[in-house]
């Protein structure tokens, strides 16, 4: 590190994470008791097929007494996709839980992601190393990658790499893809009798991997309190400006967790959440007239003012939208089209080749965005829909339809759009103290789980709403949270995904304030993160967590 | 209030800002010392012929011992252009100052800015509604606005509305413009003996109103350390994932104070600074010649990603730009190009009639740039020269040259650039320590410095490095920073604008570091503004301050 270190991360440097209390008080060779054995989510059959080693397993919780870890542990680590607050706290719990089995255990961390298992890219730990990094944002430490592992060639080769340097345990600090991939290394090397343990741990700030025993994903709490900061800073300005409409758009493409989880912290006027625009098979110009209706109700009283939240993913949840992406992949594949020079004999052709309701949604769209997914496509071909900026699409459609409804009388207000995005601002911040907890937690967790000879689960705490001397450290089965899902065109054994629940108590609170926060101005100034004031401040988990377990 | 409050909030409400130690021990009724006559800093003849009763006024220090205050006073108050932290601070401490001096005073809030004070809007407050606001973010107490107020029959009319509800005194919370025009009325209500007296208070997250007299403008602390919190927080993110260039635009249109404060805080890869672009006369290119070169050194040492500060006010300081856009108000003008119906025709009469350097300027900029110049423009029919996003242009540029030097081999490394605007953030973010102590002792000075009889000045902190109660709180006459300056096209007694000056202590601190954080990763992550930690933390001024005054 060529850093000096800012006064923040100086003065947090000295805090020490707290445990669940039956490892903080025995370390983490403690006695792991074991439940019945356990079935997957669904399609038990496939997925017994698929994991004979590890379906079925009990699940683990650890209870006061002394367990099996005897000897020093060698373990490797990768941080895997994409960034989340913690991680760095993860690798410090594993780090100092495996000091405490033995001050002779090693810690490998292999660099850049799940490639660096594959090449051979790794640095060993030691406490200066880990103690500059203890509480801190970011992936830095070793950095992480976007490489797939699940072919038994490349296990094969991690397999290999892992016996030169005498490592026994792997942690996976991944998604759900990621750890689905982590269950069949497990399964491989347990197969091949290879003696490596494989242990994942839940991260990812969209909140999409959990489930009835894992309560939350690690980074969620504080990415989401991040953005809900500037949201409400932002609602503050619109309240005092009074002159602009924001369309704040929030990271998360596949659920919309973020966007609930900042609406309920924030009350925005609105906030789309995408899961419930794809139940009731919305259209574009649907989402257009509500968010329109918003506006034209604020402005009769003399409110031109207000925000909007919006989810990344929204376009591919709204089903003609969907449909339309699909076509337009294969007609952008299509050699003729590919031929065409002018934009206007493309455009024609793509008219004349998509569906009438594509053409029509293709249409809808301003003329730049068309331009932009004729041309812009992804190392595979495809329309790079992460592209549109949404917020932008919005702001256009809204202020087109408030012109009709104005030269028809039916709307006086002044609208003027400002549009944000806010993604790579809250990935890398440093640990709420719940997540600098959570995470520490489960790393140290990952030790007593690799020191009691488990594989095949993810590192575990449970009871989060309560302090953390009350969380239940344990390990859940990978299997047990699988489905069979159809992906590129194959059946995949995968961890499900926890999308928004319509049904579910954060989306239900959420329904329940949203006509009154449309109107009025009901807007919530949560500030920013803070480390060392009162708890109510300090040590608050997330709304969504706190409605869904309290 | 419909609001309910967040936990921060809750815990914040309860803070008590910290006053200068003569003012926290002996109240707003002391000693008001004076200096010898004053001059402005420069065009003093112009200034006194316009200024004759606000000419050349002593400074004012407030002392030890009993003042002249005897009386309650009613004191009318207005915020005054774009939002900033700490607003509603300097409203709590006039109040609590004004209700010092006798419980019997009162406190108007004219609403929406300086309109609301010709409109005759008004609130009177109270306790309750004070309480409400102490150490929040935002105008919204009683909304800002941008109208100017610089007739003497607007003048004439608010002295009206004054002496309506018996108002002897009135509080301009604003920045350089709206401090010219609160000593215009100083100076009118002086001359006119209406007994009407005037106060100014420096507002303005840019940081461009200061002077040796003047530390800092409220805000600008604030604001510049939730930019910093975000770009750090890109910063790691940056380093984690390493695939990407940020872009990052701040607020601050005519000054880069912003962009320069944020550099020395989080140490970016390159950071632009305005004033330096016009001094050295740059062009486009060679701004893009310059970061291009820097994300080329850092690809030869393997690091694709980086961080590049980029000021609001760019474009207008390329000397270039600035008259390709002059010329472009011009034609844009003309009726032949507006009865123009084709985009081809509307470029090529541009193209013909600008000058060779300015048409070479405009098609250097990408098409949709162009497209927006040519169709999108403000009221009085110029460009909107502030809807060009400049990071979506400088990332388009740089990659184009990137682009050229790979087919020549000069490059070899992949650019892929990501744009971010700040502004918004911060503008309402709760005032830091700093801001909420700062603000409450100029809202506190302006009472006592109605209460000593004063009018044209301007309320001031100074000492600003040290602990609160070494501050030193007076008043600075307005007459005294002036200076004659050319507004549209005439000559006009203004406040003098603080610009980046290049032989200032910040710009050489950055200047002599930034060879060295374009290629070393020597970012800096402060974190989110911290309200209850250590000191180290919490109380820390800006960089620019600490270089300036230290």
């Amino acid at each position: 590190m060529t850093n000096s270190v800012s006064p923040l991360q100086a003065a947090r440097a000295a805090y020490q994470p707290k445990l669940p209390k039956v490892l903080a008080e025995s370390g983490p060779n403690v006695v792991a008791a074991e439940g019945a054995p356990t079935t997957s989510v669904a399609d038990n059959e496939s997925i017994q097929r698929l994991f004979p080693k590890s379906y079925g397993l009990p699940v683990v919780t650890f209870q006061a007494g002394v367990g099996k870890a005897t000897q020093a542990l060698s373990v490797g680590v990768i941080l895997s996709g994409g960034q989340a607050p913690g991680g760095h706290n993860v690798i410090a719990g594993l780090y100092d839980g495996l000091k405490k089995i033995s001050p002779n255990s090693n810690l490998y961390g292999f660099l850049g992601g799940p490639s660096g298992l594959t090449e051979n890219q790794y640095v060993k730990f030691d406490d200066a190393f880990i103690n500059a990094y203890r509480n801190t944002g970011g992936f830095d430490i070793i950095g992480s990658g976007r490489t797939k592992l699940e072919k038994e060639e490349q296990f094969a080769t991690v397999v290999q790499n892992c016996k030169a340097l005498n490592i026994t345990g792997l942690v996976v600090i991944g998604g759900d893809d990621s750890n689905t991939n982590a269950c069949m290394l497990a399964e491989y090397c347990a197969k091949n009798n290879t003696g490596i343990k494989v242990i994942g741990c839940p991260k990812t700030i969209d909140g999409d991997l959990k489930n009835e025993w894992i309560e939350a994903s690690f980074g969620f709490d504080t990415a989401s309190k991040v953005y809900s900061e500037l949201i409400g800073n932002i609602e503050r300005d619109a309240n005092s400006a009074k002159k602009y409409w924001h369309f704040i758009k929030l990271m998360g493409r596949s659920a919309s967790h973020i966007a609930l989880e900042c609406a309920l912290q924030t009350h925005p006027n609105i906030a789309l959440i995408s899961e419930e625009v794809e139940a009731k098979k919305m259209t574009l110009r649907e989402i257009v007239e509500e968010i329109a209706t918003a506006v034209k109700k604020r402005a009769d009283a003399k409110k031109d003012f207000g925000i909007v939240l919006v989810p990344e993913g929204l376009i591919e949840f709204i089903p003609e939208m969907k449909t339309m992406i699909a076509e337009l992949n294969d007609l952008l594949a299509d050699p003729y089209f590919n031929g065409l020079n002018d934009d206007d004999d493309k455009h024609q052709f793509l008219n004349k080749k998509m569906g009438a309701g594509s053409a029509q949604a293709f249409n809808t769209l301003p003329g730049g965005i068309q331009r932009q997914l004729m041309m812009d496509r992804d190392p595979h071909g495809n329309v790079q829909v992460s592209r549109i900026e949404t917020e932008k699409l919005l702001i256009d459609l809204v202020g087109d339809l408030l012109n009709e409804w104005k030269a028809k009388g039916h709307y006086k207000g002044k609208f003027s759009g400002q549009n944000h995005f806010f993604g790579y601002e809250g990935r890398c911040a440093a640990p709420s103290n719940f997540d600098a907890d959570y995470c520490f937690s489960l790393g140290y967790t990952a030790a007593a789980l690799l020191g009691a000879g488990k594989t095949g689960y993810l590192s575990s705490i449970r009871n989060l709403t309560k302090t953390a001397d009350q969380w239940v450290a344990g390990g859940i089965p990978l299997t047990m949270m699988m489905n069979i899902e159809r992906r590129h065109g194959k059946e995949k054994a995968v961890i499900k995904k926890a999308l928004v629940e319509l049904d579910g108590k954060p989306f239900l609170a959420f329904a329940e304030k949203r006509a009154a926060w449309a109107t009025e101005d009901a807007f919530l100034y949560p500030g920013p993160i803070q480390y060392f004031g009162p708890a109510s401040v300090c040590d608050r988990p997330t709304e969504t967590i706190l409605l869904e377990r309290s």
